[in-house]
Protein backbone atom coordinates (compact mmCIF):
# COMPACT_ATOMS: atom_id res chain seq x y z
CA UNK A 1 0.00 0.00 0.00
CA UNK A 2 1.41 3.54 -1.15
CA UNK A 3 1.34 6.21 1.32
CA UNK A 4 -1.58 8.27 1.86
CA UNK A 5 -1.36 11.48 0.14
CA UNK A 6 -3.13 14.98 0.84
CA UNK A 7 -5.28 14.88 -2.16
CA UNK A 8 -5.38 12.76 -5.23
CA UNK A 9 -6.02 14.58 -8.57
CA UNK A 10 -8.14 12.28 -11.38
CA UNK A 11 -7.51 13.53 -14.61
CA UNK A 12 -5.26 15.32 -16.39
CA UNK A 13 -7.18 17.89 -18.65
CA UNK A 14 -7.16 21.66 -17.57
CA UNK A 15 -8.57 21.23 -14.32
CA UNK A 16 -6.99 18.38 -13.47
CA UNK A 17 -2.91 20.47 -13.78
CA UNK A 18 -4.74 23.78 -12.63
CA UNK A 19 -5.51 22.20 -9.46
CA UNK A 20 -2.17 20.71 -9.05
CA UNK A 21 -0.24 23.39 -9.47
CA UNK A 22 -2.40 24.86 -6.43
CA UNK A 23 -2.00 21.51 -4.24
CA UNK A 24 2.10 22.13 -5.14
CA UNK A 25 1.85 25.73 -4.27
CA UNK A 26 0.30 25.03 -0.85
CA UNK A 27 2.78 22.16 -0.17
CA UNK A 28 0.39 19.51 0.11
CA UNK A 29 1.45 15.81 -1.31
CA UNK A 30 -1.01 14.81 -4.06
CA UNK A 31 -0.89 12.33 -6.92
CA UNK A 32 -2.19 13.45 -10.36
CA UNK A 33 -3.65 10.37 -12.45
CA UNK A 34 -3.63 10.64 -15.85
CA UNK A 35 -1.68 10.03 -18.55
CA UNK A 36 1.97 12.27 -19.36
CA UNK A 37 0.37 13.25 -23.13
CA UNK A 38 -2.42 15.25 -20.44
CA UNK A 39 -5.24 14.92 -22.88
CA UNK A 40 -6.09 13.64 -25.82
CA UNK A 41 -8.97 15.91 -26.66
CA UNK A 42 -6.50 19.32 -25.58
CA UNK A 43 -4.50 17.90 -28.81
CA UNK A 44 -7.01 17.85 -31.05
CA UNK A 45 -8.57 21.46 -30.42
CA UNK A 46 -7.21 23.37 -34.23
CA UNK A 47 -7.18 27.02 -32.25
CA UNK A 48 -8.40 28.24 -29.10
CA UNK A 49 -8.69 32.04 -28.67
CA UNK A 50 -10.30 32.55 -25.35
CA UNK A 51 -7.54 31.03 -22.98
CA UNK A 52 -6.79 35.14 -21.54
CA UNK A 53 -2.80 35.37 -22.08
CA UNK A 54 -2.48 32.99 -24.54
CA UNK A 55 -3.53 34.26 -27.96
CA UNK A 56 -4.60 32.05 -30.70
CA UNK A 57 -2.86 29.15 -29.48
CA UNK A 58 -3.23 25.64 -30.90
CA UNK A 59 -4.34 22.73 -29.36
CA UNK A 60 -0.22 21.13 -29.40
CA UNK A 61 1.05 24.59 -27.93
CA UNK A 62 -1.48 24.37 -25.65
CA UNK A 63 0.10 21.27 -24.57
CA UNK A 64 3.14 22.54 -24.55
CA UNK A 65 2.15 25.58 -22.41
CA UNK A 66 0.77 23.19 -19.61
CA UNK A 67 4.02 20.78 -19.69
CA UNK A 68 6.40 23.65 -19.60
CA UNK A 69 4.61 24.84 -16.42
CA UNK A 70 4.10 21.74 -14.95
CA UNK A 71 8.40 21.12 -15.62
CA UNK A 72 9.11 24.36 -14.13
CA UNK A 73 6.93 23.44 -10.84
CA UNK A 74 7.89 19.88 -11.10
CA UNK A 75 4.26 18.33 -11.35
CA UNK A 76 4.37 15.09 -12.72
CA UNK A 77 1.75 12.61 -14.04
CA UNK A 78 1.23 9.07 -12.40
CA UNK A 79 0.34 6.88 -15.12
CA UNK A 80 -2.40 4.90 -13.70
CA UNK A 81 -6.01 4.78 -14.60
CA UNK A 82 -8.50 5.07 -11.27
CA UNK A 83 -11.67 2.53 -11.60
CA UNK A 84 -13.19 3.29 -8.49
CA UNK A 85 -12.84 5.91 -5.45
CA UNK A 86 -14.68 4.96 -2.02
CA UNK A 87 -15.18 7.09 0.63
CA UNK A 88 -13.89 5.56 3.86
CA UNK A 89 -14.44 8.13 5.54
CA UNK A 90 -12.00 9.33 7.50
CA UNK A 91 -9.79 9.43 3.60
CA UNK A 92 -10.55 8.10 0.19
CA UNK A 93 -9.72 4.57 -1.09
CA UNK A 94 -8.69 4.81 -5.30
CA UNK A 95 -8.71 1.42 -6.94
CA UNK A 96 -6.71 0.85 -10.28
CA UNK A 97 -6.33 -2.20 -12.07
CA UNK A 98 -3.27 -3.28 -10.35
CA UNK A 99 -2.50 -0.74 -7.11
CA UNK A 100 -4.21 1.27 -4.58
CA UNK A 101 -3.97 4.27 -3.15
CA UNK A 102 -5.41 7.06 -0.52
CA UNK A 103 -5.95 10.03 -0.10
CA UNK A 104 -7.51 12.44 2.71
CA UNK A 105 -9.28 14.55 -0.02
CA UNK A 106 -9.73 13.63 -3.67
CA UNK A 107 -10.54 15.98 -6.79
CA UNK A 108 -12.62 14.60 -9.99
CA UNK A 109 -11.34 16.37 -13.31
CA UNK A 110 -12.06 13.37 -15.36
CA UNK A 111 -13.83 15.77 -18.46
CA UNK A 112 -17.14 14.11 -20.05
CA UNK A 113 -15.60 12.25 -22.60
CA UNK A 114 -17.33 9.26 -21.25
CA UNK A 115 -20.67 9.23 -23.10
CA UNK A 116 -24.16 8.65 -22.98
CA UNK A 117 -25.24 5.47 -21.14
CA UNK A 118 -26.10 2.19 -23.35
CA UNK A 119 -29.60 1.73 -22.92
CA UNK A 120 -30.03 -0.84 -20.18
CA UNK A 121 -26.89 0.00 -19.05
CA UNK A 122 -27.73 1.77 -16.25
CA UNK A 123 -30.24 -0.91 -15.24
CA UNK A 124 -28.27 -3.52 -15.24
CA UNK A 125 -24.68 -2.15 -13.89
CA UNK A 126 -24.27 -4.91 -11.73
CA UNK A 127 -26.30 -7.61 -12.76
CA UNK A 128 -23.86 -8.26 -16.04
CA UNK A 129 -23.03 -5.12 -16.72
CA UNK A 130 -19.49 -3.86 -15.53
CA UNK A 131 -16.47 -1.05 -16.36
CA UNK A 132 -13.97 -3.13 -15.19
CA UNK A 133 -13.54 -6.71 -16.91
CA UNK A 134 -10.41 -7.78 -15.44
CA UNK A 135 -11.86 -6.94 -11.87
CA UNK A 136 -14.74 -9.05 -12.81
CA UNK A 137 -13.60 -12.08 -14.30
CA UNK A 138 -13.57 -14.03 -11.34
CA UNK A 139 -17.53 -13.76 -11.45
CA UNK A 140 -17.48 -15.26 -15.23
CA UNK A 141 -15.32 -17.83 -15.10
CA UNK A 142 -16.59 -20.44 -18.00
CA UNK A 143 -19.85 -17.79 -18.93
CA UNK A 144 -20.12 -16.06 -21.93
CA UNK A 145 -18.89 -11.83 -22.02
CA UNK A 146 -19.06 -9.31 -24.50
CA UNK A 147 -16.06 -6.66 -24.14
CA UNK A 148 -17.01 -2.89 -25.79
CA UNK A 149 -13.66 -1.32 -26.03
CA UNK A 150 -13.13 2.67 -26.86
CA UNK A 151 -9.44 2.27 -26.73
CA UNK A 152 -7.22 0.09 -28.46
CA UNK A 153 -5.23 -0.68 -24.78
CA UNK A 154 -8.51 -2.62 -23.82
CA UNK A 155 -7.28 -5.84 -25.70
CA UNK A 156 -5.39 -6.90 -23.06
CA UNK A 157 -8.52 -7.04 -20.75
CA UNK A 158 -9.86 -8.84 -23.41
CA UNK A 159 -6.92 -11.18 -23.64
CA UNK A 160 -7.27 -11.47 -19.25
CA UNK A 161 -10.91 -12.35 -19.95
CA UNK A 162 -10.17 -14.93 -22.52
CA UNK A 163 -8.30 -16.80 -20.00
CA UNK A 164 -11.17 -17.51 -17.52
CA UNK A 165 -14.50 -16.97 -19.32
CA UNK A 166 -15.44 -19.97 -21.86
CA UNK A 167 -16.19 -17.10 -24.88
CA UNK A 168 -15.48 -13.64 -25.60
CA UNK A 169 -17.05 -11.73 -28.25
CA UNK A 170 -15.13 -7.83 -28.63
CA UNK A 171 -16.64 -5.06 -29.84
CA UNK A 172 -14.64 -2.33 -30.18
CA UNK A 173 -15.74 0.79 -30.69
CA UNK A 174 -11.85 2.46 -32.58
CA UNK A 175 -11.11 2.71 -35.73
CA UNK A 176 -7.44 0.85 -35.62
CA UNK A 177 -7.12 -2.69 -36.77
CA UNK A 178 -7.87 -5.17 -33.67
CA UNK A 179 -4.71 -7.44 -32.16
CA UNK A 180 -6.83 -9.62 -29.69
CA UNK A 181 -5.71 -13.63 -29.18
CA UNK A 182 -7.33 -16.45 -31.03
CA UNK A 183 -10.74 -17.85 -29.89
CA UNK A 184 -11.99 -14.12 -29.20
CA UNK A 185 -14.35 -12.94 -31.44
CA UNK A 186 -14.20 -9.77 -32.89
CA UNK A 187 -17.55 -8.07 -34.18
CA UNK A 188 -17.69 -4.72 -36.23
CA UNK A 189 -21.02 -3.52 -35.36
CA UNK A 190 -22.68 -0.36 -33.33
CA UNK A 191 -24.39 -1.45 -29.72
CA UNK A 192 -27.66 -0.81 -28.95
CA UNK A 193 -29.13 -1.88 -26.17
CA UNK A 194 -28.42 -4.51 -23.29
CA UNK A 195 -31.62 -6.63 -22.51
CA UNK A 196 -31.85 -9.59 -19.88
CA UNK A 197 -34.61 -10.04 -16.80
CA UNK A 198 -33.03 -9.94 -13.57
CA UNK A 199 -29.35 -10.25 -15.19
CA UNK A 200 -28.12 -9.51 -18.89
CA UNK A 201 -29.02 -11.85 -21.43
CA UNK A 202 -28.02 -10.20 -24.87
CA UNK A 203 -26.58 -7.32 -26.46
CA UNK A 204 -28.50 -6.00 -29.35
CA UNK A 205 -26.46 -4.59 -31.95
CA UNK A 206 -27.67 -2.98 -35.27
CA UNK A 207 -26.62 -5.30 -36.98
CA UNK A 208 -26.83 -8.80 -35.26
CA UNK A 209 -27.75 -9.89 -31.49
CA UNK A 210 -25.30 -11.63 -28.87
CA UNK A 211 -26.29 -13.83 -26.90
CA UNK A 212 -24.15 -13.18 -23.40
CA UNK A 213 -23.98 -13.26 -19.56
CA UNK A 214 -21.87 -10.18 -19.06
CA UNK A 215 -21.08 -6.87 -20.94
CA UNK A 216 -18.26 -4.41 -20.02
CA UNK A 217 -18.19 -1.01 -21.29
CA UNK A 218 -14.22 0.31 -21.20
CA UNK A 219 -14.42 3.92 -22.20
CA UNK A 220 -11.56 6.15 -21.38
CA UNK A 221 -13.47 7.58 -18.44
CA UNK A 222 -16.01 5.70 -16.23
CA UNK A 223 -18.74 7.78 -15.60
CA UNK A 224 -18.59 9.60 -12.13
CA UNK A 225 -21.52 8.16 -10.51
CA UNK A 226 -19.42 4.01 -11.00
CA UNK A 227 -15.97 6.28 -10.50
CA UNK A 228 -17.44 7.17 -6.69
CA UNK A 229 -20.08 5.06 -5.15
CA UNK A 230 -22.07 7.86 -3.46
CA UNK A 231 -21.74 10.56 -5.49
CA UNK A 232 -24.59 13.05 -6.36
CA UNK A 233 -25.36 13.76 -9.93
CA UNK A 234 -26.81 16.64 -11.58
CA UNK A 235 -28.19 15.02 -15.12
CA UNK A 236 -24.75 13.95 -16.57
CA UNK A 237 -22.73 16.06 -14.27
CA UNK A 238 -21.35 16.37 -10.67
CA UNK A 239 -23.29 18.36 -8.87
CA UNK A 240 -20.82 20.91 -7.34
CA UNK A 241 -21.47 24.36 -5.30
CA UNK A 242 -19.56 27.43 -6.19
CA UNK A 243 -16.36 26.67 -4.38
CA UNK A 244 -16.67 22.76 -6.15
CA UNK A 245 -17.89 21.03 -3.17
CA UNK A 246 -19.72 18.03 -4.07
CA UNK A 247 -22.36 16.15 -1.86
CA UNK A 248 -19.64 13.89 -0.32
CA UNK A 249 -17.07 15.63 2.43
CA UNK A 250 -13.53 16.03 1.04
CA UNK A 251 -14.04 15.22 -2.19
CA UNK A 252 -14.09 17.82 -5.29
CA UNK A 253 -14.60 18.04 -8.90
CA UNK A 254 -13.83 20.10 -11.46
CA UNK A 255 -13.79 21.05 -15.08
CA UNK A 256 -16.49 19.31 -17.73
CA UNK A 257 -17.41 16.83 -15.36
CA UNK A 258 -19.26 19.97 -13.73
CA UNK A 259 -20.86 20.90 -16.63
CA UNK A 260 -20.96 23.40 -19.06
CA UNK A 261 -19.91 25.82 -20.68
CA UNK A 262 -16.82 23.27 -21.86
CA UNK A 263 -14.04 25.81 -21.72
CA UNK A 264 -10.49 25.40 -20.51
CA UNK A 265 -10.42 28.79 -19.04
CA UNK A 266 -13.40 28.09 -17.04
CA UNK A 267 -11.38 24.56 -16.11
CA UNK A 268 -8.53 26.12 -15.15
CA UNK A 269 -10.62 28.41 -12.87
CA UNK A 270 -12.73 25.46 -11.38
CA UNK A 271 -9.36 23.38 -10.75
CA UNK A 272 -7.79 26.29 -8.76
CA UNK A 273 -11.09 26.65 -6.73
CA UNK A 274 -11.25 22.90 -6.62
CA UNK A 275 -7.90 22.82 -5.27
CA UNK A 276 -7.95 25.75 -2.53
CA UNK A 277 -11.15 24.47 -1.42
CA UNK A 278 -9.43 21.17 -0.74
CA UNK A 279 -6.29 22.56 1.35
CA UNK A 280 -8.99 24.26 3.56
CA UNK A 281 -10.77 20.68 4.04
CA UNK A 282 -7.52 19.39 4.76
CA UNK A 283 -6.33 21.82 6.87
CA UNK A 284 -9.31 21.90 8.81
CA UNK A 285 -9.33 18.59 9.46
CA UNK A 286 -6.12 18.95 10.63
CA UNK A 287 -7.10 21.47 13.54
CA UNK A 288 -9.83 19.26 14.27
CA UNK A 289 -7.66 16.23 15.09
CA UNK A 290 -5.40 18.17 17.40
CA UNK B 1 -27.62 59.07 -26.17
CA UNK B 2 -25.71 56.65 -27.47
CA UNK B 3 -26.60 53.24 -29.49
CA UNK B 4 -27.51 50.24 -27.03
CA UNK B 5 -24.83 47.47 -26.60
CA UNK B 6 -25.30 44.20 -25.85
CA UNK B 7 -23.31 43.86 -23.05
CA UNK B 8 -21.65 46.43 -20.73
CA UNK B 9 -18.82 45.04 -18.55
CA UNK B 10 -18.20 47.07 -15.99
CA UNK B 11 -14.21 46.37 -14.72
CA UNK B 12 -10.82 45.72 -16.42
CA UNK B 13 -9.35 43.23 -14.34
CA UNK B 14 -8.48 39.97 -15.47
CA UNK B 15 -12.52 38.58 -15.13
CA UNK B 16 -13.37 42.24 -17.29
CA UNK B 17 -11.12 41.00 -20.01
CA UNK B 18 -11.81 37.50 -19.94
CA UNK B 19 -15.93 38.84 -20.47
CA UNK B 20 -14.88 40.53 -23.75
CA UNK B 21 -12.69 38.22 -25.09
CA UNK B 22 -15.74 35.92 -25.01
CA UNK B 23 -18.49 38.95 -26.08
CA UNK B 24 -16.22 39.60 -29.29
CA UNK B 25 -15.66 35.91 -30.26
CA UNK B 26 -19.49 35.50 -29.79
CA UNK B 27 -19.90 38.57 -32.61
CA UNK B 28 -21.71 40.83 -29.37
CA UNK B 29 -21.58 44.56 -29.28
CA UNK B 30 -19.94 45.53 -25.85
CA UNK B 31 -18.64 48.25 -24.18
CA UNK B 32 -15.90 47.23 -21.39
CA UNK B 33 -15.48 50.38 -18.69
CA UNK B 34 -11.98 50.02 -17.01
CA UNK B 35 -8.98 51.96 -17.59
CA UNK B 36 -5.92 51.43 -20.45
CA UNK B 37 -4.14 50.76 -17.70
CA UNK B 38 -6.55 47.68 -17.22
CA UNK B 39 -5.72 46.78 -13.48
CA UNK B 40 -3.80 48.77 -10.72
CA UNK B 41 -3.98 45.44 -8.36
CA UNK B 42 -2.49 42.94 -10.94
CA UNK B 43 0.45 45.65 -11.77
CA UNK B 44 1.05 45.40 -7.82
CA UNK B 45 1.69 41.50 -8.18
CA UNK B 46 4.91 40.11 -7.92
CA UNK B 47 4.73 36.78 -8.92
CA UNK B 48 1.51 34.71 -10.47
CA UNK B 49 2.38 30.65 -10.19
CA UNK B 50 -0.52 29.43 -10.70
CA UNK B 51 -1.92 31.13 -13.77
CA UNK B 52 -1.88 27.43 -15.70
CA UNK B 53 -0.24 28.36 -19.03
CA UNK B 54 1.74 31.29 -17.89
CA UNK B 55 4.98 29.98 -15.18
CA UNK B 56 6.29 32.60 -12.79
CA UNK B 57 4.50 35.48 -14.28
CA UNK B 58 4.92 38.81 -12.98
CA UNK B 59 2.42 41.46 -12.86
CA UNK B 60 3.41 43.99 -15.27
CA UNK B 61 4.35 40.59 -17.96
CA UNK B 62 1.04 39.41 -17.09
CA UNK B 63 -0.80 42.78 -17.73
CA UNK B 64 1.58 42.95 -21.05
CA UNK B 65 0.02 39.43 -22.40
CA UNK B 66 -3.51 41.10 -21.30
CA UNK B 67 -2.96 43.76 -23.96
CA UNK B 68 -1.62 41.56 -26.85
CA UNK B 69 -4.46 39.11 -26.36
CA UNK B 70 -7.04 42.62 -26.50
CA UNK B 71 -4.95 44.21 -29.25
CA UNK B 72 -4.72 40.64 -31.58
CA UNK B 73 -8.83 40.51 -30.91
CA UNK B 74 -9.61 44.38 -31.20
CA UNK B 75 -10.56 44.57 -27.65
CA UNK B 76 -10.90 47.70 -26.18
CA UNK B 77 -11.53 49.47 -23.21
CA UNK B 78 -14.06 52.45 -22.83
CA UNK B 79 -12.67 54.85 -20.00
CA UNK B 80 -15.00 56.04 -18.15
CA UNK B 81 -16.42 55.35 -14.31
CA UNK B 82 -19.92 53.57 -14.16
CA UNK B 83 -21.46 55.31 -10.70
CA UNK B 84 -24.97 53.60 -11.11
CA UNK B 85 -26.56 50.98 -12.83
CA UNK B 86 -30.59 50.95 -13.36
CA UNK B 87 -32.34 47.70 -14.17
CA UNK B 88 -34.91 48.88 -16.56
CA UNK B 89 -36.47 45.11 -17.09
CA UNK B 90 -35.53 45.23 -20.93
CA UNK B 91 -32.37 46.45 -20.55
CA UNK B 92 -29.70 48.02 -17.98
CA UNK B 93 -29.16 51.96 -17.81
CA UNK B 94 -25.61 53.00 -17.30
CA UNK B 95 -24.25 56.32 -15.94
CA UNK B 96 -21.28 57.95 -15.13
CA UNK B 97 -20.63 61.03 -14.46
CA UNK B 98 -20.54 63.06 -17.89
CA UNK B 99 -22.06 60.41 -20.02
CA UNK B 100 -24.80 57.77 -19.85
CA UNK B 101 -25.76 54.13 -21.59
CA UNK B 102 -27.56 51.26 -22.01
CA UNK B 103 -26.90 47.84 -22.54
CA UNK B 104 -29.28 44.66 -22.56
CA UNK B 105 -27.25 42.71 -20.78
CA UNK B 106 -24.45 43.86 -18.01
CA UNK B 107 -21.49 41.72 -15.88
CA UNK B 108 -20.34 42.88 -13.37
CA UNK B 109 -16.39 42.39 -12.98
CA UNK B 110 -15.01 45.50 -10.56
CA UNK B 111 -13.17 43.60 -7.69
CA UNK B 112 -13.12 44.06 -3.73
CA UNK B 113 -11.28 47.03 -3.81
CA UNK B 114 -13.96 49.34 -1.88
CA UNK B 115 -12.90 48.23 1.16
CA UNK B 116 -15.27 47.41 4.51
CA UNK B 117 -17.91 50.12 4.72
CA UNK B 118 -17.41 53.26 7.03
CA UNK B 119 -19.38 52.79 10.38
CA UNK B 120 -22.63 54.82 9.52
CA UNK B 121 -21.96 55.06 5.85
CA UNK B 122 -24.73 52.41 5.03
CA UNK B 123 -27.13 54.21 7.59
CA UNK B 124 -26.97 57.40 5.97
CA UNK B 125 -26.58 56.25 2.54
CA UNK B 126 -29.09 59.02 0.63
CA UNK B 127 -29.33 61.15 4.06
CA UNK B 128 -25.93 62.64 3.80
CA UNK B 129 -23.60 60.10 2.19
CA UNK B 130 -22.87 59.51 -1.96
CA UNK B 131 -21.07 58.10 -4.02
CA UNK B 132 -20.29 61.09 -6.75
CA UNK B 133 -20.02 64.29 -5.77
CA UNK B 134 -20.68 65.71 -8.49
CA UNK B 135 -23.99 64.36 -9.08
CA UNK B 136 -25.15 64.94 -6.38
CA UNK B 137 -23.31 69.38 -5.78
CA UNK B 138 -27.03 70.71 -6.37
CA UNK B 139 -28.29 69.52 -3.33
CA UNK B 140 -25.34 70.87 -1.48
CA UNK B 141 -25.49 74.69 -2.42
CA UNK B 142 -24.29 76.97 0.58
CA UNK B 143 -23.59 73.49 3.12
CA UNK B 144 -20.79 71.84 4.07
CA UNK B 145 -19.62 68.99 2.79
CA UNK B 146 -16.50 66.60 3.12
CA UNK B 147 -15.03 64.19 0.51
CA UNK B 148 -13.16 61.34 1.29
CA UNK B 149 -10.72 60.65 -1.87
CA UNK B 150 -8.99 57.69 -2.61
CA UNK B 151 -7.41 58.53 -5.39
CA UNK B 152 -5.79 61.87 -6.42
CA UNK B 153 -8.14 62.36 -9.49
CA UNK B 154 -10.41 63.24 -7.33
CA UNK B 155 -9.81 66.16 -6.73
CA UNK B 156 -11.58 67.83 -9.38
CA UNK B 157 -15.01 66.56 -7.71
CA UNK B 158 -13.40 68.58 -4.90
CA UNK B 159 -12.56 72.25 -6.71
CA UNK B 160 -15.97 71.07 -8.31
CA UNK B 161 -18.00 70.82 -5.14
CA UNK B 162 -16.41 73.82 -3.57
CA UNK B 163 -17.78 75.82 -6.38
CA UNK B 164 -21.03 74.91 -4.95
CA UNK B 165 -20.48 74.53 -1.53
CA UNK B 166 -19.85 76.96 1.03
CA UNK B 167 -16.89 74.92 2.64
CA UNK B 168 -15.50 72.20 1.82
CA UNK B 169 -13.10 69.45 3.74
CA UNK B 170 -10.80 67.15 1.69
CA UNK B 171 -9.69 63.84 3.28
CA UNK B 172 -7.31 62.32 1.09
CA UNK B 173 -6.79 58.17 1.91
CA UNK B 174 -3.61 58.35 -0.97
CA UNK B 175 0.08 59.35 -0.37
CA UNK B 176 0.58 61.80 -3.42
CA UNK B 177 0.33 65.57 -2.57
CA UNK B 178 -2.75 66.80 -2.80
CA UNK B 179 -3.02 70.00 -5.01
CA UNK B 180 -6.92 71.55 -4.33
CA UNK B 181 -8.06 75.03 -5.09
CA UNK B 182 -7.56 77.16 -2.22
CA UNK B 183 -10.43 77.89 0.61
CA UNK B 184 -10.11 73.58 0.38
CA UNK B 185 -9.33 72.56 4.00
CA UNK B 186 -7.31 69.34 3.28
CA UNK B 187 -7.55 67.18 6.48
CA UNK B 188 -5.13 64.74 7.04
CA UNK B 189 -7.00 61.76 9.62
CA UNK B 190 -8.57 58.75 9.58
CA UNK B 191 -12.23 58.81 8.97
CA UNK B 192 -13.79 56.41 11.62
CA UNK B 193 -18.03 57.37 11.99
CA UNK B 194 -20.42 59.35 10.21
CA UNK B 195 -22.94 60.49 12.56
CA UNK B 196 -26.24 62.48 12.99
CA UNK B 197 -29.80 61.94 13.66
CA UNK B 198 -32.27 61.97 10.47
CA UNK B 199 -29.17 63.69 8.47
CA UNK B 200 -25.70 63.54 8.27
CA UNK B 201 -24.24 65.55 11.28
CA UNK B 202 -20.53 64.79 11.57
CA UNK B 203 -17.73 62.82 10.33
CA UNK B 204 -15.46 61.86 13.08
CA UNK B 205 -11.78 60.87 12.42
CA UNK B 206 -9.49 60.24 14.92
CA UNK B 207 -7.67 62.94 15.91
CA UNK B 208 -10.69 65.11 15.59
CA UNK B 209 -14.39 65.67 14.56
CA UNK B 210 -15.49 67.96 11.07
CA UNK B 211 -19.35 69.47 11.50
CA UNK B 212 -20.59 68.51 7.71
CA UNK B 213 -24.13 68.20 5.96
CA UNK B 214 -22.59 65.62 3.68
CA UNK B 215 -20.32 62.96 3.37
CA UNK B 216 -18.80 61.59 -0.20
CA UNK B 217 -16.94 58.48 -0.22
CA UNK B 218 -14.74 58.84 -3.81
CA UNK B 219 -13.44 55.15 -4.27
CA UNK B 220 -11.57 53.56 -7.10
CA UNK B 221 -14.69 51.07 -7.18
CA UNK B 222 -18.27 51.51 -5.90
CA UNK B 223 -19.29 49.11 -3.36
CA UNK B 224 -21.74 46.76 -5.35
CA UNK B 225 -25.14 47.24 -4.06
CA UNK B 226 -24.33 50.83 -4.35
CA UNK B 227 -23.81 50.70 -8.17
CA UNK B 228 -26.91 48.21 -9.03
CA UNK B 229 -29.75 48.97 -6.52
CA UNK B 230 -31.75 46.04 -5.95
CA UNK B 231 -28.90 43.37 -6.22
CA UNK B 232 -28.29 40.26 -4.00
CA UNK B 233 -25.51 40.59 -1.76
CA UNK B 234 -24.22 37.21 -0.05
CA UNK B 235 -21.88 39.28 2.81
CA UNK B 236 -19.69 41.88 0.98
CA UNK B 237 -19.98 40.09 -1.91
CA UNK B 238 -22.54 39.63 -5.24
CA UNK B 239 -24.42 36.51 -4.76
CA UNK B 240 -23.87 34.12 -8.10
CA UNK B 241 -24.92 30.60 -9.05
CA UNK B 242 -22.90 28.57 -11.24
CA UNK B 243 -23.46 30.36 -14.18
CA UNK B 244 -22.44 33.01 -12.65
CA UNK B 245 -25.99 34.90 -12.76
CA UNK B 246 -26.89 37.58 -10.27
CA UNK B 247 -30.93 37.92 -8.63
CA UNK B 248 -31.45 40.32 -11.62
CA UNK B 249 -32.21 39.13 -14.70
CA UNK B 250 -29.58 39.73 -17.72
CA UNK B 251 -27.24 41.03 -14.65
CA UNK B 252 -23.93 38.76 -14.20
CA UNK B 253 -20.89 38.90 -12.09
CA UNK B 254 -17.50 37.56 -12.11
CA UNK B 255 -14.07 37.83 -10.73
CA UNK B 256 -13.15 38.99 -6.54
CA UNK B 257 -16.71 40.48 -6.62
CA UNK B 258 -18.02 37.14 -5.99
CA UNK B 259 -16.33 36.30 -3.53
CA UNK B 260 -13.45 33.70 -2.52
CA UNK B 261 -10.83 32.84 -3.58
CA UNK B 262 -9.02 35.74 -5.21
CA UNK B 263 -6.83 34.63 -7.77
CA UNK B 264 -6.52 35.30 -11.30
CA UNK B 265 -7.35 32.18 -13.10
CA UNK B 266 -10.32 31.70 -11.04
CA UNK B 267 -11.24 35.20 -12.51
CA UNK B 268 -10.90 34.34 -16.04
CA UNK B 269 -12.85 30.84 -16.25
CA UNK B 270 -15.62 33.11 -14.34
CA UNK B 271 -15.61 35.85 -16.55
CA UNK B 272 -15.83 33.25 -19.47
CA UNK B 273 -18.62 31.31 -17.86
CA UNK B 274 -20.71 34.74 -17.24
CA UNK B 275 -20.30 35.76 -20.82
CA UNK B 276 -21.13 32.86 -21.99
CA UNK B 277 -24.18 33.43 -19.81
CA UNK B 278 -25.03 36.94 -21.33
CA UNK B 279 -24.54 35.66 -24.60
CA UNK B 280 -27.26 32.99 -24.14
CA UNK B 281 -29.39 35.65 -22.45
CA UNK B 282 -29.55 37.32 -25.02
CA UNK B 283 -30.32 35.05 -27.94
CA UNK B 284 -32.84 33.61 -25.57
CA UNK B 285 -34.41 37.25 -25.14
CA UNK B 286 -33.92 37.86 -29.64
CA UNK B 287 -35.71 34.61 -29.92
CA UNK B 288 -38.56 35.14 -27.74
CA UNK B 289 -38.96 38.82 -29.29
CA UNK B 290 -39.68 37.45 -32.54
Amino acid sequence: MSKRVDIAIIGSGVAGISAALNAKIRKKSFLLFGSEELSNKIVKASQINNYLGLPAVSGTDMIQHMKDHMKSMEVEVTEDKITTIYNMGEYYSLMSKDNFYEATAVILATGVNFGKPLKGEEEFLGSGVGYCATCDAPLYRDKVVTIIAYNKHEENEANFMASVASKVYYVPMYKEEVEVEEGIEVVRDTPVEIVGDDVVKKLICKEREIETDGVFLLRDSTPPAQLVPGLKLDGNHVEVDRLMKTNLPGCFAAGDIVGIPYQYIKAAGEGNIAALSAVAYIDNKKKEEK
